[in-house]
C-alpha cells in the first residue's frame, strides 16, 4: 500500500502536523493575530467546559436539539483537540476522551435515525441524514488525532470499537449509494472514512475513499473531483453551493497530502483543488457570491469554508493577492496554514487581489455552455472598489438548485446590484417562514426564467421548468473576448422552447475618450412559429424618468398571469413607446443613475412591474422590473444599451448628469456580422460590430452601416465613427 | 457707537483674525491636517484660477449658468482671499481684487433679476432672490476684508462704491420687509449687512442689522435669536432647516465677537447661538438628521453649515467630545477654529460625544408643545454605535416646511430606522422629477396625516392640513421622565380635530434582568361623537409572521381610500384579529426581528398597505405599513409594546429568537393612572403604570391590577410582578 503507517506518536498527522503544531506553539506565546484568535477560542473552550458533557440520545431532526447538540459536541471537541495540542493541557485532552468514550458507549445501541424520511436512501444514526454524521466525521476523526498520545491502550480499544470503527462501516459499506456517489454528500463521506483511514491505520479505507468501495474508481474522491468541477474549478451548483461543496475537498486534500505527499493530490487534474478555491472567489463581486440559482444573497467570501479555503491556498502557494481575501474575511484559523496566514497578515504583506474577466467552462469538461464574468474599472471611480461587473449565464442547469435563467445577465455597478436576480427565496433558519427551509414561491417565482433578465416565450419558462429537461441540455458557448476595454461574449440556445433559437451577446465596453463605460445587450430570438417575446430588466433602485409616456394602474393593479411566475408580478403600468429610441433611467442608493435605452418597434410594449401578487404571506420582497414584450412575431432583436451616469447626492447638495448621453441607437444585421451604432448627443458616434461565430484573430468580415463599408479582422470592431 | 474703528492694517476682522491668521501660517508648514487640507484648498483654487475671471449679466434663475456662475464666484474669491491670508501670494488677493472691481462695474448697471417672480417681495439683482444676494455678500464681503491690505485706496474706493455700499443699501433699506423679518432670509441679510458695517466701518449698519432699520429691536439679528429658537436651541422647522438656518447666525455671531467682544453675543439669552449647534447634533441618530417635516433623509451631521456650527463651538468651549463630532464630518475648516480642531484631532483628544434624552420645548417660549429624543444604549448592544432611539413630536407645526402629524413618533435600533416618517417626496435637483423641487406628492402625500404614525380621524389628515390652523394651535406637553431604566413622555392635543381629543404617552425601558428593551405606546383617543380612528405603524423591513390571518387581495389590489394621502396606499391586505394579543413581527436588514404586540377588542381591523398606489410616475418609495384601525368608536386606546429581538444571520447561518417574547399584554385605566402589564413567554409579568398628569416625585398615586392594589410616588411605576 502507498502510505507508511505512523506510530501514535507522530500524531497530529491531517490538516495541521507535528511541524506546524511546534510553530503554532511558539506563536501563542508573542502578540500577533494568531494569538488573539487562540487565546479567544480558549476563552470560548472553557467557557463550554464548565457544562457537563452531554451525549443525548438521538431524536431531533436539523434544528432540533439532539441535531444541535451533536453538531456543538464535534465543534467542541475538535476545537479542545487543537487546544490540547497547543497548550499540552491534559483537561482539554479528558474532554474529547471523555466525549468520544460516550459515543463509544451509546453509538454500538444504535438503529437508523428515528427522524429518518421513509424511504429515504441516505440515513443516519446520530443525525437524521448521513451528510450529517460524516460532518461529524470528519471533525471528531480530527479531534481524536489530537488527543491520541493522552490515552491509554484500552480507552483507543474502546473508542475505535465502539464509535470509529462502526461509523466508518456505517457510512462505507452500509451506505454504498451514498459513498460511491459524485455529489457533494459523497465528497463528506469519503473525505471521513479516507481520513479515518490515517488515523487507525486502514490503507483500504484511504483507498476505497478515494476510488470507490470496490476501487474501480467509478466513484470515490478523485472521480468527485473530476466530475464535481469544471477544468476552470466552476461547480456547477453556483458560488453559494460551492462554497459548501468546497470544504471536505480541501480537509480531505490536505490530509492526504500530509500522510501521503508521493500521491501529490494538489497536483491532481492540473491543480482542481486550488482551481476550486480560487474560482470561488472570483465568484464574487464587493464581497458577496454572484446570486445564481439558490443563492441566499449575504453570502459572501467570509464564509468559513471559504476561509478555510484562502488559509490552504496561501499554505500552497504563499500567494500574497489571498491575504487581501483573509484580510476581508478577517478570520484566523488555528490549523499551520493558519499561522502562515496570521504571520503574514501581522507583516503587512497583503496585495490586491486581482479579480478578473472569465468564462468559466460549465461541466466535467467545460463544453456545456459557460458562466462568463466580465469586469472593469468604472471609468468615474470614486474609489478603489468601485468596478463593474457583468454576469453572463450561457450555462448548464445546475442540478436541482439550478434556475430556469438560460442565457440571462445581471450587472454589478459602484457596490451594488444594479441589473439583478432575485436569488432563492428563503429566510433560512426562519421558522415562521415555511420552516426555514426554501418557500414555495422558490419554485413558483424565483426558479421560473421571468423573474430573471432572459427571453421568456409565451409567459412559459425555459424547458417548462422540466429540471430532466434542464439538466439534459445546455447552451452553446459561441465566444469570449477579453480586450482592455472590451469584454464580449455570446451564446445560444435552441433546447429551452421547442422551434426557438435564443441568442444573447453582451458586451461590457470603456470609452475612456468620452469617460463612459456601456453595456451592450444584442439578444436575438428566432423562431419558426409566432410567439410572444418578453425580455425583463430586473433593476435595483427608484425609477426616474422614461422618455415615452406610461399608462398607470393607478386605481387598482392586478397580477400580469396565471402561473410561471407571472402570477407573482403586479402590472403597475404599460406603455407602448414610439418607434425608435426608448429610455428608462434609475436611480440606485449607491447614488449612480442608470439609463436603458433600447430601439422599439413602434408596436412594442414595455410593461412595469412589481414582485407581490399572489403572495398572501408576504414571502416575496418587492422589487421592480420592466419588460420589453413583442407579440406575434417569429424574429426579433433586442437590441440595448445600459449606461451608468452621474450622481445624486442630496447629503452635498447636488446632482449631476441625471440624464442620458445617448440620443441614438441602430442595428445592423449583415449575414455574419452584427453592429450595434451608438450616437450620443454631443454628436459623437461608435459602432461596434461582432463576427457572430468564433473566428480568429486574423479573419476578416465586413458589414455596411449609413452606406459605407467596414472591414475588420477578428471577433470584433469597436471604432468612433468620423464623419 | 459701542466699537471703535480698526485700522486697514488689522485686516482680517471677521470670523478669522489677525492672531488666527498668525497661528495658521505656522500650522501650514508642518505636516498635520489642518496643512493637508490648506494644500488641497490651494490646489483647488489654483485650478479654478486657469480660467479666465467671469462676471455675467445675471439672467438664469436658480440652477441656470449666471445662478450658479455667481455662486462660484463667492465662493472662489472667499478662498483665493484666505489663501492671500495664509500665503502672502498676491495672485490670490489679485484674483479678489479683479473680480470685485468687475463687480464694481456690473452692479450699478442691475436692476432686479429679470426672473424675480411678478410680485415677490424679496428681489435679487445678481440673483433672482435676496436671499442668495445676501449669501453673496456673507462671502465676499469676508473676501474683501482678507484683501484689504493689498489693495489702493482707488481701488477701495472703486469697489465700496461700485459694489459693497449699493449691495447693502438694496439688502437693507431697500428690502426693508425681508430684512426686518424674523425669519431666516432675514439672518442672511442682516448678517450680511452687519459684516459689510464692520468692514467699511460702518457702525450703524451694524445696529440696523442687529435691532431692526429703525432700530427698535423689532425686527433684526438679536430679534431672530429671540424668536426662531426655543430657550433650548430648537428650531421649529426641525433639523433639517435647522442646519441650514444656523449658518448666518454663526458666522455674524463670531464677527461680532471679534469686534465687539463686549456684547457678549455668544452669552446671549443664556447661550443660544452654542445651544442651536449643539442640539443641530443631538437631533440626529447614526449620524443623520431625524426626517421630520420636510426632510431629505440623507442630510446629517457632516453638512458644512455644521462642521461650520462644530468647528466654532469648539472654539468656544474646547469641548472635546465636540472632535468626535468633527472626527464623523471629516472636513477641516481653513479659519482660526478650524486650526484648533485640526490640532485637536491630530493630537488624539477625541472624545465620545453625549447624546442625551431631551423634551426640546417647542417655540420662541418653548412651551408650544415639544420634540422629544429618548434614548439608550441597545441592551444586547453588538457595538458601540448599537443604541435606540424614539422620537417622539408633540411638537407645533413648524410653519411651511411642518407635516401635519401631530403625536407621531419614529423608533431607531442597531443602527437604522425602524419605524419610519416619510420624510419629504422630492429629489433635489434631480430635472427630470418635478424640477428637483419638492414633488406633487409631498402634499398629497407626504406631509399628510396617514403617511405618519399618528391617529387619523375619518381618514382626514390634522387639522384638515390647514396651515394657518396647524401653525395657531399645538399640542400640550404633560411630562417627560428620563431616569436610567425609563424615558417617558406624554401629551396631548384637542384642536387636531373639533371634539376629538388625542392622547399620547410613549416609554422607552430597559429590563436589564431579561436582556430587553420594549418601547411602550398608550394612545387614548376620547370624542364626543363617533368617529373611525386609524393608527398606523410605518415599518421598514421584510413581514416575517402575524398570530391572526390576513385576507390578502393577491390577484387584484386597490387603493385605500381617494384623498388626504390615503389615495396612494395600496391595501394589500386586511384581517381582523380575534380580541387579545395581535402581533405583527418584521425582520429589517440590519439583522434584527421586532414585534409589535397589540390589544385588540375582537372587531378592531389591521390594514397593510404599500405606497405607491395613484403614483403614475413612480415618485414614491414603495414602502410598508399596517394599521390599527377601529370604526364607529367614541373612547379607544390603541396599546402596544414594540419589542426588538433576535438576530437573521444567513451569511453566518444562524437565526435565534425569530418570535417575540411577549405572551400577554394588558391595560388598566384607574382615574388618574393608566397601567399597561406585560406578560413574557416565561411568566415574568411587569408592569408600567404612570400618573396621566404631570406630577411631584413625592406625589402618590394607586391604581388596582387583578385584585391587588399598587401604589407609587412620583411620575411612574415600574415592577416586576411576582405572584
Ligand atoms: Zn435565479
Ligand atoms: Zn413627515
Amino acid at each position: 500500500l502507498a502510505f507508511s503507517i505512523k506510530a501514535e506518536s507522530e500524531s497530529p498527522r491531517l490538516v495541521s502536523t507535528q511541524d506546524d503544531i511546534a510553530e503554532m506553539r511558539l506563536a501563542i506565546e508573542k502578540p500577533g493575530s494568531f494569538k488573539t484568535k487562540f487565546e479567544q477560542q480558549k476563552r470560548s473552550v472553557d467557557k463550554q467546559m464548565e457544562q457537563a458533557i452531554t451525549v443525548p440520545v438521538p431524536a431531533d431532526g436539523g434544528g432540533g436539539y439532539t441535531h444541535e447538540r451533536h453538531k456543538k459536541n464535534y465543534k467542541l471537541m475538535y476545537q479542545a483537540g487543537m487546544l490540547f495540542q497547543l497548550t499540552q493541557d491534559k483537561k482539554y485532552a479528558d474532554l474529547v476522551r471523555d466525549m468520544l468514550l460516550q459515543y463509544a458507549d451509546l453509538y454500538p445501541t444504535l438503529d437508523v435515525h428515528p427522524k429518518r424520511k421513509a424511504g429515504a436512501n441516505n440515513p443516519g444514526k446520530l443525525f437524521w441524514q448521513s451528510l450529517n454524521e460524516a460532518v461529524w466525521l470528519v471533525y471528531s476523526i480530527q479531534a481524536y488525532d489530537f488527543v491520541l498520545p493522552n490515552l491509554t491502550e484500552k480507552e483507543i480499544t474502546k473508542i475505535e470499537q465502539g464509535i470509529f470503527r462502526p461509523i466508518v462501516k456505517f457510512l462505507s459499506v452500509d451506505s454504498p449509494a451514498t459513498f460511491n456517489k459524485v455529489h457533494n454528500h459523497g465528497t463528506w463521506l469519503t473525505s471521513g472514512v479516507g481520513m479515518a483511514g490515517y488515523v487507525l491505520n486502514e490503507p483500504e479505507w484511504v483507498e476505497q475513499a478515494l476510488y470507490d468501495l470496490d476501487k474501480s474508481g467509478k466513484g470515490g474522491f478523485l472521480k468527485q473531483l473530476d466530475e464535481l468541477f469544471s477544468p476552470q474549478g466552476y461547480y456547477n451548483e453556483g458560488p453559494y453551493y460551492q462554497r459548501y461543496a468546497l470544504m471536505p475537498f480541501i480537509t480531505f486534500a490536505k490530509a492526504i497530502e500530509t500522510n501521503e505527499p508521493e500521491r501529490k493530490i494538489f497536483e491532481y487534474r492540473d491543480g482542481i483543488v486550488l482551481k476550486a478555491i480560487t474560482t470561488t472567489i472570483q465568484l464574487s463581486y464587493n464581497g458577496l457570491f454572484f446570486p445564481i440559482n439558490d443563492a441566499i444573497k449575504s453570502k459572501g467570501i467570509d464564509t468559513i469554508e471559504l476561509v478555510n479555503g484562502v488559509t490552504i491556498a496561501y499554505g500552497l502557494t504563499g500567494d500574497t493577492g489571498l491575504l487581501e481575501i483573509a484580510q476581508i474575511q478577517d478570520q484566523i484559523i488555528l490549523t499551520g496554514d493558519g499561522l502562515k496566514v496570521a504571520q503574514a497578515l501581522d507583516a503587512g504583506k497583503a496585495t490586491p487581489y486581482e479579480f478578473e474577466s472569465v468564462a468559466f467552462g460549465d461541466g466535467a469538461d467545460g463544453t456545456q455552455g459557460a458562466l462568463v464574468i466580465m469586469r472593469q474599472a468604472s471609468s468615474n471611480k470614486a474609489t478603489e472598489t468601485d468596478s463593474q461587473a457583468v454576469l453572463f449565464k450561457p450555462a448548464a442547469q445546475g442540478l436541482g438548485h439550478g434556475h430556469f435563467d438560460k442565457l440571462t445577465w445581471q450587472f454589478y455597478d459602484k457596490g451594488a446590484e444594479i441589473v439583478s436576480d432575485y436569488g432563492a427565496a428563503r429566510f433560512l433558519n426562519v421558522e415562521a417562514k415555511y420552516g426555514g427551509r426554501y418557500l414555495p414561491e422558490n419554485k413558483t417565482y424565483a426558479k421560473q426564467t421571468i423573474s430573471h433578465n432572459t427571453v421568456v416565450v409565451d409567459e412559459r419558462s425555459h424547458f417548462d421548468a422540466n429540471l430532466e429537461k434542464g439538466n439534459a441540455n445546455h447552451p452553446e458557448h459561441l465566444f469570449f473576448v477579453n480586450d482592455k476595454n472590451v469584454k464580449l461574449s455570446s451564446a445560444t440556445i435552441d433546447s429551452a422552447y421547442e422551434g426557438v433559437e435564443l441568442t444573447r451577446t453582451l458586451a461590457l465596453i470603456n470609452l475612456p475618450e468620452q469617460d463612459q463605460t456601456l453595456v451592450i445587450d444584442v439578444f436575438d430570438v428566432n423562431s419558426k412559429k409566432q410567439h410572444q417575446f418578453d425580455l425583463p430588466v430586473h433593476y435595483q433602485g427608484q425609477f426616474i424618468d422614461s422618455n415615452f409616456a406610461l399608462n398607470a394602474n393607478d386605481k387598482t393593479m392586478s397580477a400580469l398571469g396565471n402561473e410561471n411566475g407571472y402570477q407573482h408580478l403586479w402590472l403597475k403600468a404599460q406603455a407602448t413607446p414610439d418607434a425608435g429610441l426608448a429610455r428608462v433611467t434609475w436611480l440606485h442608493d449607491n447614488g449612480r443613475f442608470y439609463t436603458q435605452s433600447s430601439i422599439e418597434t413602434g408596436d412594442s410594449q414595455i410593461l412595469f412591474t412589481q414582485i407581490g401578487a399572489n403572495d398572501p404571506n408576504f414571502n416575496l420582497r418587492n422589487e421592480n422590473a420592466f419588460i420589453h414584450r413583442v407579440k406575434n412575431t417569429k424574429k426579433h432583436s433586442f437590441i440595448s444599451v445600459l449606461e451608468p451616469h452621474g450622481e445624486y447626492n442630496p447629503s452635498k447638495e447636488f446632482t449631476i448628469s441625471a440624464t442620458s448621453k445617448v440620443s441614438g441607437l441602430a442595428h445592423v444585421d449583415n449575414d455574419n456580422v452584427t453592429a450595434v451604432l451608438i450616437t450620443f448627443l454631443d454628436g459623437k458616434e461608435w459602432v461596434l460590430a461582432y463576427n457572430k461565430q468564433s473566428v480568429t484573430k486574423t479573419k476578416k468580415s465586413e458589414f455596411s452601416l449609413k452606406g459605407k463599408k467596414y472591414k475588420f479582422s477578428g471577433q470584433y470592431l469597436l471604432q468612433k465613427i468620423t464623419k
